[in-house]
């Protein structure tokens, strides 16, 4: 029986990881810990402030699992322009928390920690799609906080001897994603329209291409990195595609027969936007035999009569 | 009158910075702030805990200050490693600290942030010296905290506006050094040996070269910076020049007229250590006109004729 621990269990990804690793093993053990009161994904739950370094080292001490998934973050890069030192103090402060615990406890943990594309930062289209073995240029407090992220990650691998490894995960989406990203405020706003409740689409920049992935399949891949992927290494996370965010928008529009008037709100946009990023995910796939099952069109269809 | 404050102003650069200050600006008004209970630099001396968020918004909010030295930091790789935790503690978390104080305040201060060699990690010796337009690479827990250093400080000068340049210093000697570092120990044994009371000297591995840069020659830099320095940028403070630190220990002996016997004591060895390392200084002698006045030979000479 394998035993997983999961961080920022009561996150988006994290009720799509629980569902995937309970479906593929049969007798995991699966411990979450959040920051929300209750968590009703049916494993044992920690309530705990991960920055909080006697907690965390209590709690994994005790467990002793065999995986964990570090997902607990700040999600938002928008959010991190906004509060800058809160995302310092939540994604800087509770990755050192956990590796701390799982070196001082000598436990022999393989840890998956889920790092973020905005590590990239800028590179000019003839360069897509980004490869890991870039150079790194992070652009937002966000971006620098992942950065760290992996860079502790790295040294904690090489030199501790911790059995870790990365991923930069590109932008995700699925049922239960929080509306302040694209593509649920994107559906939640045109059902509004089609219910006569809303007149206009609220958007910010559109005319940019971003790399979309189903977080079903970011789950089965985190789960097959937990097994397959390389001590020390980062794997870029993406469907390897980019989407211009106009078109998603007309595909939705055409799934409920919708043609509203779209405004740009300039609160969404983000200083520093740039106009196509997609990633390479080859290095994954080689690694974890991974095919993408979830595809963005049809996705999108599910997405919609979902929450219709 | 300018106003200038230092942090970390009682560890070893901050003396050598405020002599270099007053000696160019006659009407220089220094405050410092440090860990230690007082100061005897005839500076305005705070005793804080830079890493009380509260603390450093209330001082610089009271003295706004027309240039902020940032040089309070964890300062040694050895120590890193031994305690990571606290590294990260200290390192990541003052920064953060003095930067949203700046950003919060308004204030228009112009600060120096002092990194290190450290972030560029190990380069073959075909590719030295190594300049600032390298990919980087920490491998230590140091080293990692240096760079989210410099990643944030990047971010709050191009997004948020702060007037930040930025330093990769490399290995630093002079007067006053704490002997944990390799010259001032080196000298220290000596003397002990030339006086009797020690036999054999103790070292590390002493068949790698480094670049090191006088603590005067460093003074003048960042001050330099100060004024000329361009915001957003990073510059590398260095002789440029590698030396052997065997042909140092040979130097040293000569002038002392003694040959001990050297052994190698294995908790001074690193882990990662590589063979050579040297900076490039074309960057920050254009844009300051800098030139190196205080060189190794002669220098070692100064230090252990002031130590005898």
């Amino acid at each position: 029986m394998s035993t997983y621990l999961i961080t920022g269990i009561s996150g988006f990804v994290g009720k799509h990881l629980v569902s995937c690793i309970l479906q593929k093993d049969k007798n995991a053990c699966i411990y979450g810990v959040g920051k929300r009161a209750c968590c009703d994904l049916g494993t044992h739950y920690f309530r705990m402030d991960l920055k909080n370094q006697e907690q965390v080292s209590r709690l994994l001490k005790k467990v002793r699992p065999d995986f964990i998934i570090h997902l607990a973050s700040m999600s938002s890069v928008q959010e991190s322009w906004n509060n800058p030192q809160e995302c310092f103090d939540v994604n800087a402060n509770v990755i050192i928390n956990v590796l701390t615990a799982v070196k001082d406890n000598n436990l022999s943990s393989r840890i998956l920690t889920v790092g973020s594309s905005e590590v990239y930062g800028n590179y000019p289209e003839h360069e897509m799609p980004l490869k890991e073995t870039y150079p790194l240029n992070p652009i937002s407090p966000y971006a620098v906080t992942k950065l760290f992220q992996e860079n502790i990650c790295k040294v904690y691998a090489d030199s501790f001897g911790l059995d870790i490894v990365m991923t930069r995960s590109f932008n995700h989406f699925g049922a239960g994603q929080d509306d302040k990203f694209f593509i649920p405020s994107l559906v939640k706003q045109l059902l509004e329209i089609k219910n006569g409740d809303k007149k206009t689409l609220l958007v910010g920049n559109i005319d940019i291409k971003r790399d979309f992935i189903n977080v079903n399949d970011v789950a089965e891949i985190y789960y097959k990195l937990l097994y397959d992927g390389k001590k020390g290494e980062v794997y870029n996370v993406c469907s390897g595609k980019p989407v211009l965010l106009r078109e998603i928008v007309t595909h939705c529009c055409s799934i409920l027969n919708i043609n509203p008037e779209i405004i740009v709100d300039r609160q969404r946009v983000r200083p520093n936007d740039i106009y196509v990023i997609y990633g390479d995910n080859s290095k994954v796939k080689s690694v974890t035999g991974w095919q993408q099952k979830y595809f963005l069109e049809s996705s999108l269809k599910d997405i919609i009569l979902g929450n219709e």
